[in-house]
């Protein structure tokens, strides 16, 4: 399964032209996943809600239709992170393939003033059982949490594709615990460049990459460039939970053990 | 807290030497917390329950109270692991200290052929609140499970005391992530040398470490000799689960999201 990881650099508020450009990288290569950033098509660094209204879309509109276009003519995946209107604003990541749209994740874990204009997700964290794959979904700091990636895996994902904003230097190496820890592939797709907007200013690490179930950082990009990649994995190496005959990753789990006085695990 | 590391060369069977050689190492420096490895006192790698049988001690037995002396005389505490009889045999880890013995582990997650003679640990993963500060105890192969760093951050614990016998190469990075999302100390301290018995042979990789909440390997031991090392640290730093203003790391969890199908997270 070709996995393709774009590494943009979205304009604040630049919709069209951050699309146009995603989709040039995009269309450089052949894949049947690309995965990108968190929020591409709007940038991150909303001075308040009322920029983040005007740039919201609906899940059937102007982004998800430009990337379910891509999709159908080039009969393959999509993951993009986009800021999500319905009856209140997500931090979401949608995946659309040749049909159009077929799922949105809402961002669970929000960072930093995300709290002061995203809502919290409430979808949990579903799992797209599709012809490539099965595909979860996580959004940037998501990754600090191990209960996302283990919701994930314990569902079934083979693949958890990762729209990031990173601005904290950990989540790149942090990545391969998440990997080993779950035996899954991941996919972490961040952005570069700077946002200095409202006297917050934040740059963005780049570092793009692939992990294996082994751990292994199959590609890594840099930290200053836009750039994409892409990787030929076997999902069903992520079917695979066994650290040694007698380790079932998986089925060593001991929820008995992880009692907590007032059984708030 | 002044806190050691242990990292010693035990050799098989040989249960008197290889704690007057941890002994040797320990008064060579003062600390308020002497971390050890993982069965430390008889080795690690049994052929049979028979062998095992004739190592295990109880939790009143010959190691505990050669440690308790210790602990007495320099007014200290002591975590190491041994094979402990009871009406099972566990592999387990012992807190000591200038009274005795104060409590015990037993370890959840075996490793590889160690569910062929051990019992799965069954005491859950206590956290002792200690004059030094809130200590936990997680052995080994714990390490691949996020659920046991976890559940002891979520009982309090400040350090995680780790004795470990690690063969695997995996687990002194895979700590910083640990420590990082749970903003806790974490002080793994593995053996060094070879056991090659019964067909098995097996390479044990050293590089013991203490971790700090933001992911600092403060020291790392090397990976072929016995050696000690002192780190002085603040456990009141464990107490700020702060990744941002907006992010409490425990707060910020979200049972509700985690939730699976079957309900079996």
């Amino acid at each position: 399964m070709k996995t393709a990881i774009v590494q943009t650099n979205p304009v604040f508020s630049e919709v069209k032209l951050n699309i146009q450009n995603a989709l040039e990288m995009m269309e450089s290569v052949n894949a049947d996943l690309y995965v990108l950033p968190e929020l591409f098509n709007t940038g991150y660094n909303f001075i308040d809600g009322k920029e983040l209204t005007c740039l919201a879309e609906t899940s059937s509109g102007f982004t998800v239709k430009e990337m379910s276009v891509f999709a159908k003519r080039k009969s393959c995946y999509v993951v993009f992170g986009f800021a999500e209107q319905t009856e209140k604003i997500y931090n979401s990541s949608a995946i659309v393939g040749p049909g159009g749209l077929i799922g949105v994740y809402h961002k669970v874990h929000l960072f930093y003033r995300e709290h002061l204009f995203f809502a919290e997700g409430n979808l949990g964290f579903p799992v797209f059982d599709l012809p490539i794959g099965k595909i979860g979904m996580m959004i940037c700091f998501d990754w600090i949490y191990p209960e996302a990636a283990r919701t994930l895996t314990l569902k079934g994902a083979q693949l958890i594709a990762h729209p990031s904003n990173l601005v904290l230097p950990y989540c790149p190496d942090a990545m391969v615990t998440r990997c080993l820890e779950n035996r899954i592939f991941t996919a972490t797709v961040n952005r570069v460049g700077c946002e200095d907007r409202g006297g917050i200013d934040l740059k963005f690490i780049g570092k793009s990459e692939i992990v294996s179930p082994r751990g292994e950082i199959l590609t890594r990009l840099g930290d200053n460039e836009p750039g994409i990649t892409v990787i030929d994995i076997d999902l069903s190496a992520a079917d695979n939970k066994l650290a040694t005959e007698y380790n079932h990753l998986l089925n060593g789990r001991k929820p008995s053990q992880y009692r907590l006085p007032h059984n708030n695990m």
